[in-house]
């Protein structure tokens, strides 16, 4: 009997906002959260790309990626100060007016008041943000992010990031999760290479990765089998294993 | 006597190449040091983007990135396996033919001669490269890199692309260098962006940039002053410190 499954497959892109980025003073820590957030909810994630803080190239980026992808997440921009353009820019590429959420400007002007602190102008611009925009929620520091179309448009402090994505995930549309199984291997890529290359002609329905790791000394390899057929991924787990079994002891060499 | 001083502009980005950076299995660790190295090297890094190990989007990307950019930076996807592409990716960018250089495969075949180990295919395929590429020095496992254009196409494995860069930096057109200052500020951004946006459109001549921290309690602030030019730097900072200075105590939030 042949079980019938449907694959679903949803597609994202990252778009991370910032000259601090690209100039290296900040090291990224959110693209890779959010990868490994999509792919354990079935969502893949296929491109990303940072820019700095400039409107048009943050527009171009967007909407090219926008255009292609299922949903967009963006990182950074949406702060209190003047280089924060992000809400700008994103109100730019979908051609809406950018201006001050009233239940935003109600949330905020509320929590600087349990504060005792005044609410600045700068302040308030966290409360701006493209007309059309629903809400995604901070608990960490209540300035919400954005939703508008198929673009999330989050904060760059890996805290908060993390947080609004958190409230984000449960609301996106789930693929059919990609299963992954991996197979450490001792040798070096260029002893397994051949094999390995025949046994992913043969499984075509999962994808093999091989991943060198350098001790410093020499390479070995992790194997890593990602398909969203379990019985699949299994089957190539066997002939990988059964290769590995086959290299000759002259051959553990633990090189390239 | 007004000093006269050329300012040089040599932009670059980079495109790293493999699935497991969009999976989340891998963090990527070259994207943060190829950005610390151009930026002490005087090259503004400009946009940054990640794509899967897919011929067609590697040859996209490129090409997008090496019409825009002095330079382009690759990470990835150039060792024996058969999920290596990135050469092939390459050549098709250029419309040139990839093979085996010659030159590369003696560099490669004295290796492992020298080692005792048998120069399988897949280590035969870590020559392959566009015609006409000239190579890039590996002292850490032997394969090349190789250059073509203004593309420099480096390894994957962080210790193997550090490297390789070392031997890139020097033969780079340098631009002349950012320099940079900060300014700790213990108030979050809500509490000096509204005078801080007053300074930076002051300072025309120097970027202005504000990164929040936040210790888990509240929000303090990092300002950092770029630009080339010393003299417009201090003075955006003199600006910076005396605008501190005048937060009222009752300001003391360390909260956005």
């Amino acid at each position: 009997m042949t079980e019938l499954t449907t694959t679903v497959t949803v597609t994202a892109s990252a778009l991370a906002i910032g000259d601090e980025l690209l100039s290296g003073r900040t090291k990224d820590k959110n693209i890779g959260h959010l990868a490994e957030m999509l792919t354990a909810a079935g969502i893949d994630l296929l491109e990303v790309r940072i820019v700095p803080d400039d409107e048009a190239r943050i527009v171009e980026a967007l909407n090219a990626l926008r255009a292609r992808y299922d949903y967009v997440f963006t990182s950074g921009g949406i702060g209190p100060t003047h280089d924060d353009i992000t809400a700008d820019a994103v109100a730019k590429a979908f051609g809406v007016n950018c201006g001050h959420d009233p239940d935003a400007l109600a949330l905020l002007s509320a929590h600087y008041a349990e504060r005792g602190l005044e609410f600045t102008e700068a302040r308030r611009r966290m409360a701006r943000m493209p007309e059309g925009s629903r809400h995604i929620a901070n608990p960490v520091s209540c300035a919400p992010g954005f939703i508008i179309g198929n673009v999330h448009v989050m904060a760059g402090v890996p805290s908060v990031f993390q947080a609004m994505l958190d409230n984000v995930l449960p609301t996106l549309n789930a693929g059919t999760k990609v299963l992954s199984d991996k197979v450490s291997c001792p040798y070096g890529e260029g002893d397994i290479g051949d094999p390995l290359s025949a046994i992913a002609k043969a499984h075509p329905d999962v994808n093999i990765g091989s991943y060198p790791r350098f001790s410093g000394q020499g390479f070995s390899t992790e194997i890593v089998i990602r398909g969203r057929d379990e019985s699949a991924i299994g089957a190539a787990r066997i002939d990988i294993e059964s290769m590995l079994s086959t290299i000759r002891p002259a051959d553990l060499t633990a090189t390239v």
